[in-house]
């Protein structure tokens, strides 16, 4: 099966295996105490600056809600994109575990500016009101867009001059940072980022992200909110492992062109077939297009992927790391069949 | 490096290195929906009944935590033991997740019985007072002993009669039923357990737990509980495909039953040495000692392993599936050395 | 002072203050179990059916926060205006105590309507979503409109049909009962309500609001959710007293008439000045217009109420169970008035 | 009826119900902003120092559980007594509240004591661990004993010494200064109390407890605390009211000698009674004593009182601001009589 459903329908890239089965060698400390993770430590120092604080976890729905709960009170309010992960796809941990009001805001592209978050600060110091801590962005965002640096920077500058905190989910940072161009640290520390949720897993890992903190003073009591959270793994090296190999020999980079440029490739191709439509600017890894419903039906009976919005017949296609030339070929032909057999069947029953 | 400090010292058991290494091809759908967390479910289902309902989780303090969630209210209680991981070693997971108050209660070797938690339920139907709801203990316990059968079966019934639920922590529970020689279905279905955390990690797995409801209506809305408790694996494949090796060809059971021969092992050389006086009956794969303070700051120089008690001087020292006869002889040599290293330096500061 | 800013500006109603000062005599048993309370419970079971379960807490936010804790887990989601008291002004109460995502939504003057909640449920049975569970609307809603009983059958019989819950924030319940000339039987349990917040403050008491189960089995744990909320008085007979008297004579509806005529003459007279425009319909004890900024500058300067909206300049007043005519026609003179000192101002700086 | 029972079985002391009447004058504005709160805290400063911050809640149970929220993480552990009405009598609200474990310690006469404290104080900066942060004692305490100052002293410095707080449960804190002859200050802010639960309800008030701050750096986020606790009242100034009534012409002290006077005055008549055994020392307004069984049953007929602990035969009794001497020569006269009809029954069935 090869599927454009979701960069998580990947498996492990070789070069990340191959660092877990080497780590697999006599005993070591748990819970991170173990040369492993220094390693990994020291090489997210060397791509964010020597200046952070990183802790690993297992899922991106822990990066993120962790991250929030380092920086907010349960009386706060975080806002975020309507479409946010947060919002939309962590049934509703960020509120049960922070005990914080999440505001979904209208987001072009899926991307927050300032303006629609300033008019959405309201009650600042009024003891009925959820007080705005936290801009939560996710880059890419959740419709395939990239957010530029000066975006950022907007959005960071404004946070800090309201006391508010600015988080990137960057379950797709490095796609973000293939598609600008751009060093992780370009992308995050040197416009402001407070805190990021660093991918690891939809960029071939088998299971890790990490949390970044740029201000080490947020993190200090984060040990214990990690342990907490149910996220500290025992078996630490297999994770740490994983984090130095991918952040070595530019890994996460090559993983996150390819599926990027796998993704131009598809959308290049789309574009050709008429009768489809690209939805959304194509800036990293994710194809949204409109399709007939009568094609898409027909495609998604030989071949994986999402149905984004029903009503206005939109789908989503991701590339990962592992995507190939040929896979992308193979699934054209696949949309182009899906037409002409959708055509034909409407003719026969016509 | 070799380490008596836990038996989450130890990596990957190479059977399942092999399974996740088999695990790596193609592309699958995520969050569970694929063929090895088909059949891993399937091998639950063989070993434990088939009337059970499996998640898998990535940690134990997850395991333990969520199992919880999927009995109790916020206002209910919880009776553990008083060195209970739920208690001691996850940093106030329960509380935190589930808002529930934890009764630790004095437990002899380690075990709870009846009349100990009889006598600390009060408050029943009282608006004031939390409501028993679970009795959780560990299998084996956090001191290295053995629940039998008939020990279990009382505290299901007797929880079952006051309309609570009995959860077993079985981080260990592989080695509890290989010290007992029953299988896992003896140990929990057929004597009333409501819900195990069954461990993987320990047992020779790089990551990941199982939560095994025996009534499937409790488990009705898990998956939710999962998601929203930051459990969920995406790539879950490569947990299954761990947990479908470790259920096959009895690995589980080589496993615990090689960690407990080194223990006993241990056990037998220890005891022989003067001074050495094993403090816990020995029935898995712990083995805990009294030693003189001046014996055990010499052999922490060289081998790693936990003080359990400072003030009685009580050591621990775990045995894991990679532990070897060799490991064993060093260690004991370890200790005759340290004896007679902290006996001469009192003969010279004498 | 006499103020239009709120009908919780008002002090206690005469009667109640008496049920309190009888209520003073002798010892009784705290925490509810009183015959005060008795007879509180039996006059809610006159008004709204022998077949429902009542508990007293004090304020409105946990009257709603504990009603919709009796209906939710923490992977649920509720349904709301986005004017919603629940949403707005409890501060993050119901997602600190309940776990849950709140979906506020628009709303025409306030209402909710099924079309917009069907449009919003999505993902039900998907483990990464929030599940659909309760609806929460309120009576008056928040711009002082009512719902018809029609209106919330048909959400109450959606709600059903999705397995969801209908409960009703009735801080205001007895102006709606007023304006509807409804009984509250017929404007609650006749028409599918599940649970209500039932308003005594507004209404006229010093502190207490009833959260009223029109089912029981609702409520069979919700002693140990009050209790646990923080929400159980010790001396329960005073505000028990207050509910029995409210409920006694028909002063619960008495007081609701007033303030809703007061509410309709400030209207009626209103509208005749130039320059101000009612922008909601007025049906219960709230009155919004629009009126120019710099009349609202000279007007508050006497006057106390509250600016709605500051973009479009309106304004809301609030009439309750102790306005006067003569307070009415007091603050008319003084809009009448601000007109004229901020229309000679502006010819002053013209 | 007149009860032993407890002391929130007494109704409102005269002058505080006349403090009410006269509050209900006018409109005030609404959830503190009233002169009536201004004039409350202004007691407050009198008697507690000048740089304190006070806040009003509804209840005991939310004082203690939104002052612990001020102080603690949800990764903290707070130190009780094993009898803390925390601890027993709050279904769980710290627990559910601020996510924090408890940790019930034996507790002498209801007392705790640095070495109970200090031997229990484990895993500080270890990941796996609660953070030890508070220590919070009832004065008086659940037992009707007092701590001296010196003993509360020796509690917060050894607190501070450990970057740890001492909340103090105040419920009874007038009974405590009334026993000891000494002002509330000297009680609390001289002695290094950090926040102190005021207790209202118990020694008078209708309804009404006080969160005093001893260092308003804590106090800085509590107005959002108050309000997501639920523990805002809209008609503040019947609670400020009350206060100030308290806290005026010493009525909290005669009160709470009063009370203090007749448990007195009832412990010296019991104890001449043969068959009755005083249990605990009589320090403040609770009287513990050791009853016969079928003296307990006979009396439990006409009388009303707690069993405290039926093991041990032990049963409380308390006394109020409203107790009269008359009432204690009545349930003397009662104890005496249940005697002789247990004897003569014991002699009619023997």
């Amino acid at each position: 099966m090869r599927s454009f459903g979701s960069d998580n329908h990947a498996g492990v890239h070789p070069d990340i295996l191959s660092a877990i089965i080497k780590a697999n060698a006599d005993h070591v400390i748990a819970y991170g105490d173990d040369p492993y993770t220094e390693r990994a430590v020291q090489k997210f120092k060397e791509h964010f600056g020597s200046n952070i604080e990183v802790h690993f976890v297992f899922n991106g729905t822990a990066a993120n809600v962790l991250a929030l709960s380092a920086l907010v009170n349960s009386f706060h309010a975080v806002f975020c994109a309507e479409l946010a992960h947060i919002q939309v796809d962590e049934c509703g941990a960020p509120e049960k575990f922070t005990g914080c009001k999440l505001f979904p805001l209208p987001a072009q592209d899926g991307k927050l500016f300032v303006d629609e978050i300033k008019m959405n600060i309201i009650g600042v110091g009024v003891q009925h009101s959820v007080q705005p801590k936290v801009i939560s962005i996710a880059q890419t965002t959740e419709l395939g867009t990239v957010y530029s640096p000066a975006e950022i920077k907007a959005l960071a500058d404004f946070a800090h001059s309201q006391s508010m905190f600015l988080h990137v989910d960057g379950a797709r940072i490095a796609n973000a940072a293939a598609a600008l161009n751009l060093s992780l640290k370009e992308l995050t520390a040197d416009v402001g980022v407070d805190v990021l949720s660093f991918g690891g897993t939809k960029n071939g890992l088998m299971c890790g992200e990490a949390i970044v903190f740029f201000n080490p003073e947020i993190a200090k009591n984060f040990k214990y909110i990690r342990k907490q959270g149910m996220q500290l793994a025992s078996k630490m090296r297999f994770f740490s492992a994983q984090f130095e190999a991918l952040l070595s020999n530019e890994l996460w980079l090559q993983n996150a062109k390819h599926a990027n440029r796998m993704a131009s490739l598809l959308a290049g191709e789309v574009e050709k077939i008429p009768g489809v439509k690209i939805s959304r600017p194509v800036m990293a890894n994710a194809v949204f297009a409109y399709l007939p419903p009568a094609a898409i039906l027909k495609l998604i009976e030989k071949h994986f992927f999402y149905l984004w919005d029903e009503k206005t017949s939109e789908v989503r296609w991701m590339t990962s790391f592992d995507t190939t030339e040929d896979d992308v070929q193979v699934f054209v032909t696949g949309i182009k069949d899906a037409f002409s057999r959708s055509h034909s069947q409407s003719i026969l029953s016509g």
